[in-house]
């Protein structure tokens, strides 16, 4: 029902802060790396997912849409919950996420605190073929966030403009007639390995010589 | 719960869009034909159909009410969800689906993406003898939308124009002695074939001349 | 969880009403009696009953708190559900009702549109030996609603003044030893056929002489 | 979905009020010892706690967060309910009842409307060897409530500055190799009948005597 709110920090808790909108307060929970960049009585914009269950009616924000994403595209894995989510989103950033989900790393994901071994392997072998989430605004590059937290700032790139050059690379690999999956594993190699600020040409061509190798 | 929405576009995506009202974001489902009439930060009044289940409050919108009220009348149809409903309406402007319900003509349905020969043809039979539906404003002709997508301009002819002069008709043909199917036949043919503005008398006269053919 | 909501007449249905407040328009269920005291566009205060449901979250609305105490009450009664108490409250005025359950007079209720003689029968006999509702601003004697449906003109005598003058005359005469029932009956009896107006100490005598008779 | 609410008293009722948002009356169940201390029309700041049922969308208000974090607190003991818990809140003030679970004391429980002998050592024993709630805004010290109820004024000690002192002095002797449970009686005691103002060093001063004898 929800998708975004404009507010100030009115209350800052340990797993949720209060943002008032216009009087009313929303309950949201965060996760420890939102709540960490966040100040009472800072004005900020939040990407909400909202949970409708038969005794609760909850708002998860998220500075980047991005974040909101993965945080749903987590939980469609059988085991991991909203907390195991934000643990995950708290310990790795989302650039690594996607590259350890095309790479089936599951060391990536053990490291977040209550993911063991058994769900660590889980996760990387269920994300490991499926494409990564893309997000709201994703289509149209709306300005979702600026970096210092405030809702001004001059329009920073698209939510998750990390995810737009590798889904590029990946298309362009697949229309050279690799399959979706090799693509995949290829430009997230790239990507870690290389400045994940690379230009999309040089995505490609390394990738090319990964495939080739 | 929620029943109309005046806000801005402040995000857009693949089948749904976030509507700021005063700083709380809603999240609204939408169809590809509403979606396309947007654009980002855009004023605009949305006709809302909340749908409440155990594990979901969700909103779905649309910028004429009459839209909204073929959305709600076209679920009643066992085997037609949300999905399906959008899929018609983003395929079959709303005056055809009227005429369409009226003669029984499945075909129009199946043109949906979705939606088989089976269920076409449960749709055509079961809109048959029904009377279409007139939405929240119909009887007082309230200004719903302007064509522009905006809050403002002049008031337009009250949600669904055509339903108001189709109803009309039939009333007249009903009140001279004719069964409402049959009437809604005649009614239905004659704003297929003529131009849909064609005024009430004559609609009138030439679903005469097609009930005496 | 709404109890009261402010805002603009946005558009007028059949059994409900689309009401604006600050960009949110929402869906009102409402009686005939309280739809035709309403203009499009016309600023008035509601006074709300929430009903949330596994499948719904209704709003039901009314100008003067005492009705929507009414609604309430009169849907604690086995049978009675929404439609019919609205029913009841848009054939018989409040101050009616009270003399009615007062005096167990299932008449009245026989009057209201889909309430057959069982169910009149019923409702006048739970009704009786229970003490009318108070509605949320009794207590205090807030201005609730001005007669000419706006939020503005001066304070008005409290929600339910003739619940006040019942309720003050009823426990006058518990307090001179009669028991509860008799005196909401006598008092019921005066107030139906005296000037429903009539000054406290009048309604207390004449009642006292119906006792006596 | 609600933490808190800053607005206006509309209406007061018996064990309830409405408070105005932005022209949104919302419906807040509320302790008698918080509706003493209102007026109509107030401008105010609510602490909220949001109770979703299947059939129930409740908001509960507090004038200051630790209020509302022991009213959590407590229905976490079996038996005790909303109800029961504004009954404790209403009759004991929230120093007193930190002591009281710390002391394992159940005649202070008990003096609570409704608390039968049974429940109140149930609570008395759940409660013991429990940390006190620490509330929303405890770990910044936010301004939440001034003491004549409005939302300006110079802000205060964070919510439950009482609770505060008693933390950094049961962490205090815990770091001394006292077990919690011991240290928390012994400050109980001395917050009890020492003026609950004295300073911090007091505090532990005394609490060492304590644990000594």
């Amino acid at each position: 029902m929800i998708g975004m709110l404009t507010g100030r920090v009115a209350a800052l808790g340990a797993d949720e802060l209060v943002l008032d909108v216009s009087g009313v307060g929303y309950l949201v929970g965060a996760g420890a790396r939102t709540l960490s960049r966040l100040e009472p009585d800072q004005d900020i914009v939040l990407h909400i997912e909202t949970h409708v269950r038969e005794d609760a009616f909850k708002l998860y924000g998220f500075l980047d849409d991005i974040d909101r994403a993965w945080f749903v595209h987590l939980q469609n894995i059988q085991g991991v919950g909203a907390k195991a989510a934000f643990a995950i989103l708290d310990t790795v950033p989302v650039s690594e996420i996607a590259n350890a989900a095309a790479l089936g790393d599951k060391s990536t994901f053990a490291r977040a605190k209550g993911v063991g071994p058994k769900l660590a392997t889980r996760i990387a072998t269920e994300l490991k073929d499926k494409a990564p989430p893309t997000g709201r605004s994703f289509s149209i590059g709306l300005p979702v966030h600026s970096d210092d937290g405030t809702t001004g700032g001059a329009p920073v790139a698209p939510a998750g403009g990390d995810s737009l050059a590798r889904e590029d690379a990946v298309s362009a690999l697949v229309n050279l007639g690799y399959n979706e999956s090799q693509a995949r594993q290829a430009v997230a190699k790239i990507l870690r390995d290389a400045d994940s600020e690379a230009p999309l040409g040089d995505v490609i061509r390394l990738s090319l010589k990964e495939l080739a190798a």
